[in-house]
């Protein structure tokens, strides 16, 4: 039994049970989003976190400043809303496109990878060939009465967790827990009058939790049945679990007269259908990449959590191809090996320990935990990526699936998770999967997705080859020739070579021949000759083995928010978004001190060197006082301030604020804006520019 | 009646009937794609191009290199392909990453724009109060023996064209045409034999096919039947022509039993939807603009002509927000006002002719041709972006829609309009939509979508005030008091002027009171009093007008990668893609002259200064000729390409060579990365470097 923190994975974002994941390999070409394994010691407590700064993280005051500066919001609001659906403002939006760009630069560029954009749009055919259509689904539950609709593992969940709840109060037992949020759901369930149940039911309860992931439909109607779960608000009997496919259906053409298409649920598909064209593109060279950024889509029965579980979410997926036979070495681990990487494995998740062990990723490799060197190069990349962001070491770990989690062709796989308010979250999977996704194109397609190679030496195969006796096997089996001829055919070389010394001693054999007869014929010398033979290959063919770092765009920018979020003591505590100055959706805030008319050349001209020396900026020269002004941008995560004031108009001089420190310097505007750039290219951190810089400490902000 | 290029109208891109256009605005917000206007002298003329080169452009010989170096490639196609639906491989990716950065360069950081990232999928209700619900169709035709489905005004083109090729014929007249492709034509219209038609019969025929986008359903029904048109491989009488909504429908969330939402037809209306939060955001500032880059879709009911019409594309909008009293002014026109535009106005086009008038967007704008400053501003705009991109100029223009393309409440549109070997195609709309949009989604929401502007000066308005005596109406009037009461309140200050002159004179007036007795009501000096009245006014509310230039990505790539292609003379023409290195998918090929290993440490040093530098490149060690791999990147596009030969490993130096003119220079690696960086930023030309740097005149590259 897997130990499971209850209430966290109740937020955990996408989970397929694991039943589910051993019999269908797609989803997790797809992030495959898993339930977050925490202490069992704590099973109803929230997810707490910290800022950097040391504080408590609380997300109540966190979410309101996101939606108010607009880094997102929810989508179609006049219009009352569509759950699950979210835009991005200026922002969010800025910020995106600057960790979508670290990421091709980090990935695309540096890897020379080949970088593909698909079409969402997808015909059936293709996701029936993957299992999508028939698998790619969770299991609902409707309450005839009202209409509503429960995702029903979500909804076995909730009322066990709220029965357990009610009894640890009427054990009087305190639990530590969000009182509001506690209270709410009281509400919602309304199951949860105090009341002590037996030690037995407790039990029963906490082992069908910790097994929730692992159940199927059939199961989830047995175990709403068995526990007496009604419809939350209408105490009525539910309908029997269904299963609803979370892919959007839609209409492609005007000739089908149903759907026959679907919105892509991951970018996979896409580079593997290329695949062929890839390999020629890329001359034949193995192993090579592809990777694509993009839209995806799910369609999910009750979406929550914020932008942690939405139906359409920005993703970015590698497909690393790679002969199997090369033991998936890679030319860059050599590079890397040192590097230290926080583990949590298989084996310390079966013990019911979530301590992590930290390991370099050499040592990973070489003793097993991580299966090969190409999986291991990729978790530091990975690793590498996160930080570049700006995300807290401290909260990201990587996680090994279980073999239950793990689709039954795959080698290893192992989730980059982010600890945020809502437990440990699935942002990145990075998965062996084998040579699954190209075999079962190929076998559905006929087409060629494989990789032919010249072999530097001609190979030289000894076996045993059968001739057959045509002219006489025709007159003697008649109808049954071909049949007779095919179970030869297929004759294994170990049967081939035991077959052949029993011809030679006793001048005939029996071969298994299923519809032919008794099922056994018997074949003597002259119809069957069994020789081994020498024979010359210059080709191999192979179907490349794929490796599969997946992103959650979305995902990650949550989460980089919650780790840069921090607050500044003051008249009230102020919001801090501390994101580094590569991803900063602005990097620098112009402020003249006020909005008299000799600073406008200034602010103007600055605005235009900036921007052709690549650095976004925007001006602020609203009348609030600079000290609001700096106090609403430390909101929006700009690191830098350039204030214009009255001794800029006399010498030309600028004053430089850091967002963290609110320390400022002041220089010519030719040395201010020279060690902008370098900071925002990274080749100097604040601390150097404030060494070297003369310190400005003028004007009261706050 | 407008003049219309018959054979390259049938390949136009999206358009709608005159009369869905003049009903209905809402697809002007999006793309509106228009019928190609060119001489009506050469009706049945396949549109020619050439190149900058002067070569003859054959697209025919293009698309295969496209396709062949993987700038797009058909989706699906190990499935049999899907039409409409194209992914881009490795190049055709970078090239499009360029385009969008260079967009939201020249646009977004450029004019402070706010960028927002939209859904894709959007809940009916926006759509319905949008217009795109119930109007946003083409007329399809089924043929009810064979299943097929026509887009019926496609279907009439082609057959009246296909007859009047056959007249041609039968008169002996010789006309160009491309004899492939006019085989294929015919092969696919069975009535095509060459048959003289009488002369009326020819004009009927010519002032349809001129007409063709101005039919509604009805009337594409009436000409089907009038002109005998049947089902083109089966000769079966057709179907009516029946509306086929060009949106693609799916259910979101598992409650709704039907579809209840689309796939986004635009990016515009998700920008309309959060105007107030974005006003909030820009605290309140006016004018301002939001930005939005990503994919649309439209389900076509037989989408052909390549990337020019596909069902799911890559679009970049701006929606600039102006207070329609300010004249619509800009502040920056000044900077632009001199720059030349080909204009090809409205009332030249009424004329019958397709010369278009080159003038200065200052003249354009003072003579009324433009609607107004920003309208003008942002044309310049367009230009400057597209010219950046490498688009040739002499294949550029703006224009002018007609009255009856416009939505009836549009002030004003134009089309940037590119040339290709299908004719002009429409790739940037610049319309002044007025303010349509935030007020039918205020009307419907209740949403005030409005600036609210402190006045300076309190405003002071003089106005008739109407004072009824309700105590003594509502005895009167009884259960119409209320209709009485709000027909009074309803009056124009132009009527109540008049009536109050009336009331002084008369002690009574008559008011239109619809439903109430005869339909006018009579009242007296008793029951109401009109007077001329101060009010003072501290607010301005009002609904901000919309000028909205909207970019067809795909369609510019296209044309992008026709204009910049040339062949180059050798053994055998090859292909030469000459993309400015800006847009360029690859910067530079970095060639060793061979396998020899000494070249390698050499190699990777440069790749990876050159990332460092912010340089793509890539390498390419193949075994072929040194000019082998040259032709293959020119065909690439890439500008610039470094051979490291012996000469290298003994002294460090290189040789830089130009794609366009071939020619090469030997300098040290400091100097030929500085000498790439300053060709890539733009910084110096070819010209430049050629002259200051040594020639390098070595081995020969053929």
């Amino acid at each position: 039994m897997r130990p499971l923190s209850l209430l966290s994975r109740a937020t955990k974002g996408h989970h397929f049970s694991s039943e589910f994941v051993r019999s269908f390999g797609s989803t997790s070409s797809a992030l495959r989003f898993q339930p977050i394994k925490a202490s069992k010691k704590a099973p109803v407590k929230m997810a707490t976190s910290t800022t950097k700064t040391g504080q408590p993280l609380d997300r109540a005051a966190l979410e309101p400043v996101l939606r108010r500066r607009m880094f997102y919001t929810p989508s179609f609001e006049i219009y009352g809303g569509e759950r699950g659906l979210y835009d991005y403002g200026p922002p969010g939006c800025a910020l995106q496109a600057n960790v979508v760009d670290l990421w091709r630069k980090h990935f695309v560029l540096e890897e020379d990878m080949l970088e593909v954009d698909c079409t969402m749009l997808t015909p059936e055919a293709i996701l029936q060939t993957s299992g999508h259509v028939e698998k790619f689904a969770d299991w609902m539950c409707k309450d005839p009465k009202s209409g509503e609709i429960f995702r029903a593992d979500h909804l076995v969940e909730q009322v066990l967790e709220a029965r357990l709840r009610a009894d640890k109060d009427a054990r009087g037992q305190t639990i530590e827990v969000d009182e509001a949020k506690e209270a709410k759901k009281k509400k919602k369930i309304k199951d949860t009058e105090i009341k002590k149940l037996d030690d037995a039911v407790v039990k029963e309860y906490e082992e069908t939790l910790a097994k929730i992931d692992n159940y199927g439909g059939d199961e989830l109607g047995d175990l709403i049945k068995k526990f007496d779960i009604k419809g939350p608000t209408t105490g009525a009997d539910l309908d029997p679990p269904k299963a609803f496919n979370l892919m959007f259906q839609t209409q492609i053409g005007p000739s089908a007269d149903k759907p026959n298409g679907y919105l892509r649920p991951e970018t996979a598909q896409g580079q593997f259908l290329n695949f062929q064209k890839l390999l020629e593109f890329n001359q034949q060279g193995m192993p090579f990449a592809s990777a694509s950024i993009g839209k995806s889509f799910r369609n999910e029965i009750s979406p929550r959590s914020g932008l942690l579980r939405v139906r359409e979410f920005l993703m970015a997926e590698i497909e690393h191809f790679v002969d199997p036979k090369s033991g998936k070495k890679h030319p860059r681990f050599e590079e890397v090996k040192d590097v230290k990487l926080t583990l949590l494995n298989r084996k310390t998740q079966l013990s019911g320990s979530t301590k992590p062990d930290v390991l370099s990723i050499g040592e990973a490799v070489s003793s097993g935990v991580v299966d090969n060197e190409t999986l291991g190069y990729f978790l530091v990349r990975i690793q590498d990526f996160l930080l570049k962001l700006g995300i807290d070491h401290s909260k990201l770990r990587f996680r090994q699936h279980m073999a239950n989690e793990m689709a039954h062709y795959a080698a290893d796989c192992w989730d980059a998770e982010l600890f945020t308010t809502y437990g440990w979250i699935e942002c990145v999977g990075c998965a062996d999967r084998s040579a699954y996704d190209l075999t079962v194109h190929a076998k559905k397609t006929g087409a060629p997705l494989v990789v032919r190679e010249t072999l530097a030496e001609p190979l030289v195969i000894e076996e045993y080859q059968i001739d057959l006796e045509r002219k006489k096997l025709g007159p003697k089996f008649r109808k049954d020739a071909k049949a007779v001829e095919a179970a030869v055919d297929a004759l294994s070389q170990e049967l081939r070579e035991k077959l052949s010394l029993e011809l030679e001693k006793n001048g005939k054999i029996e071969v298994q021949t299923p519809g032919v007869g008794s099922g056994t014929t018997e074949l003597d010398k002259d119809l069957i000759k069994i020789e081994k033979r020498k024979r010359t290959e210059h080709i191999r063919e192979y179907t490349p083995n794929v490796i599969e770092p997946s992103f959650g765009i979305g995902r990650i920018l949550y989460s980089l928010m919650e780790h840069v979020y921090w607050t500044r003591e003051g008249d009230g505590a102020r919001a801090v978004l501390s994101f580094p100055p590569t991803v900063a959706p602005t990097k620098v805030l112009l402020v003249p001190l006020s909005s008299h008319p000799d600073f406008k050349p200034f602010v103007k001209k600055l605005t235009t060197r900036l921007r052709r020396t690549g650095i976004s900026n925007r001006v602020d020269d609203s009348s609030a006082s600079i000290g609001k002004r700096y106090a609403r941008n430390d909101e929006l995560g700009t690191p830098f301030g350039i204030t214009i004031d009255f001794q800029t108009v006399k010498d030309g001089s600028l004053t430089l604020r850091e967002r963290d420190s609110t320390k400022q310097v002041r220089a010519s505007e030719d040395e201010i804006i020279a060690a902008v750039k370098s900071l925002v290219d990274g080749e100097e951190t604040w601390e150097d520019v404030f060494k070297r810089l003369p310190v400005f400490e003028g004007q009261d902000l706050e």
